[in-house]
């Protein structure tokens, strides 16, 4: 790929407008009664119509063979090198639940779990606790806990989990998890993994001990166990290499927060539908050149292995695409962040279907429709995810030639 | 990409004959009547004839989404790494107007320009002189200049555009710009950039003083202005690397110049039409074993927007096919340096299709035509284009085996 420094210095200004469509999870496998592909099934008719006018190609998002997880995922769509740029646990958390981070914070993953009188767990989720108890934890930790000189925001995620927030001088995110990985062990004190983090372990541990403390009579969740200490990465911010004004529409917290680490304006709207995001995205058009939206629930449907949810969510945002259209964009991809094909539950490995759809500039495939197939036989080829990018501002003729 | 140095450890010496065609700016976008690209729309039964026995594909001549200059352009297909290999634009316009270079030559781009009597730049194009005048002022320079120690070289290119050539002992290339880039300053002093550079850039000084001096009455061009200083970059030689007596065979002096720095012989001769380089081909035939041929009217009549100029030139070039398939080369590789649709008047990112062409070796794709849309479905796929030479290399029988 190209470096981001050069990229960089070959993006200019202008005034065209970029439209990055992530159906989360879109790649599928094949299934159903007509063994084909999820997006296959789906009835597209407004993806077809500008399919035969589009750039078709599959984007390998790491690496063939590699499932990405979301972070990896979108920093590759993004423009990032996903195996030098990486967002630890602790951060994705933190952005998760919406917990915004500056440099030099420091966020970890939280487990409610049990410990018994001598301290040692007994059960490493706390019997997988609701919600809701997760929440008034959160809670009560939030208005309890005190800790000198350091600003420290608890924030619940789903059941047990949740994420912590540390912001203070001089932190430094090197301390090791205090997850003993398995029951029948004692939380491991927070060791500082090198000098420099000996004082954000020190705040750790009296965190812990005042958790203990205000937990003590919150049976079966009377403690915190804590992973994945992580600071923000020193990411390259988006506006700035690519001279656009960038903003995220997403539900999610999580896609917020990465869009956030980028240096993304990220919109505020009402409602969870993939319309309410169309409706702001027509609401922030004007006042922005690259806008990403996010739609969750082909992934959320994937995950669960229900093909069919799958197939509406893409019909869904098919049907509300004539709007995105309307806002005549210079250029339009829609793609995924990685697969997740509804028969395997989960992120797949599969490359991502693409299309790049710019009238006049892109040299149309011909095809009749946007499928994996089709894509596997487009004239964008197999391509880094990292290429799309360079791709999108190349058709917004927002790149300076290289090299005389 | 295969590094170059175990490639050059794999080449081998031998009897087969490799054409390389680069048609400038080859590869377009859909238009005209058809909505085809210029080469669809161009009747080619000769390029044709060979495409059915051929394997296609599409160069990536630096990156999905860059837009390569000449000089990126061709190191790519020469085989050399574009993002390692730089030809900095003074040495590009030194080899652009024929200034024949040597390892520590500095060289830079000229624009004649007014200052008035206090020195400050009035206009920076002296209001684009006709390239007459500059031929004019730069023979006065030549012949009044007298630098001790120091051979210096200006060169006209067009109207207020001219290139430099110094050459002396010790002279580093690492000066600043003395175009100020807007008028109502004066011009900057050379500075070096480095204390290696300070020899150059008195050198330097030197030269402008005695040029205002020798120009001052020739308003409005009475000053020069100097930028993008360079040496030739240490290119491997191409001759030594692959094994190859090569030439190169081009009417522009551009070309030339980029095939003397990476060492190819470049062969002289008369005339400047396709038909006159086929004839030189013909002439030097026997005492090569590579031979590049380059044509520029594909990416000219593409950046005037003469879509209709563009596929004529393709035209010619394929009436001219039989004579060089006479020849019987052993390889023949047809493509461009990038792409120049007409559309877009420029250079542009899309990938060059590419034609290769060794009878009984290479897989043959079956398509009937060589055209952008057969190529993006080639059985070479979407590939670098640095690895055009490996491929030539392989199907000439030149590279041995890698590893045991």
């Amino acid at each position: 790929m190209i470096p981001l420094d050069v990229l960089g210095k070959l993006s200019r200004a202008g005034d065209s407008k970029i439209l990055l469509v992530v159906l989360d999870g879109l790649g599928g496998t094949c299934g159903g009664e007509r063994n084909v592909t999820e997006l296959e099934e789906a009835k597209t008719p407004h993806l077809d119509a500008i399919a035969v006018h589009s750039s078709l190609g599959l984007l390998e998002m790491v690496a063939p063979g590699i499932t990405p997880g979301s972070g990896p995922g979108h920093l590759s769509l993004f423009g990032y090198d996903p195996l030098k740029y990486f967002i630890g646990r602790g951060v994705l958390s933190a952005a998760g639940v919406g917990l915004e981070m500056k440099a030099g914070d420091i966020a970890a993953r939280i487990n409610f779990c049990t410990v018994d009188s001598k301290g040692v767990v007994t059960d490493r989720r706390a019997g997988r606790i609701p919600t809701e108890t997760c929440v008034s934890l959160c809670e009560k930790l939030n208005r309890e806990l005190k800790v000198p000189g350091t600003t420290v925001v608890v924030k619940p995620e789903r059941e047990h989990r949740a994420a912590v927030l540390f912001r203070g001088e001089g932190l430094d995110q090197r301390i090791g998890d205090t997850d003993p990985q398995r029951e029948g062990l004692a939380p491991l004190p927070a060791k500082a993994a090198s000098p420099e983090a000996e004082k954000a372990a020190g705040i750790v541990r009296e965190f812990i001990t005042q958790a203990g403390r205000i937990l003590a009579s919150d049976k079966p969740a009377n403690m915190v166990l804590l992973r994945g200490f992580d600071s923000p990465p020193h990411l390259p911010q988006f506006p700035d290499v690519f001279k656009l004004k960038a903003a995220c529409v997403a539900v999610y917290p999580m896609y917020r927060g990465i869009s956030r680490l980028v240096g993304m304006d990220v919109a505020e709207f009402e409602g969870e539908r993939i319309e309410d995001e169309v409706k702001c995205i027509e609401s922030i058009w004007k006042n922005h050149d690259f806008i990403y939206l996010h739609v969750k629930k082909t992934d959320s449907y994937g995950e669960d292995g229900n093909r069919a949810g799958k197939v509406h969510v893409i019909e869904e945002f098919d049907a509300l695409l004539p709007r995105l259209l309307a806002l005549k964009p210079s250029v339009l991809a829609v793609t995924g962040d990685h697969s997740t094909p509804a028969a395997l539950k989960a992120h797949s490995w599969h490359p991502s279907p693409v299309l790049l759809y710019a009238e006049g500039l892109c040299r149309p495939d011909g095809h009749k429709r946007f499928t994996e197939s089709n894509c596997s036989r487009g004239c964008l080829g197999h391509l880094s995810a990292t290429s799309l990018m360079p791709l999108m501002l190349a058709h917004a003729l927002r790149l300076d030639k290289y090299g005389a």
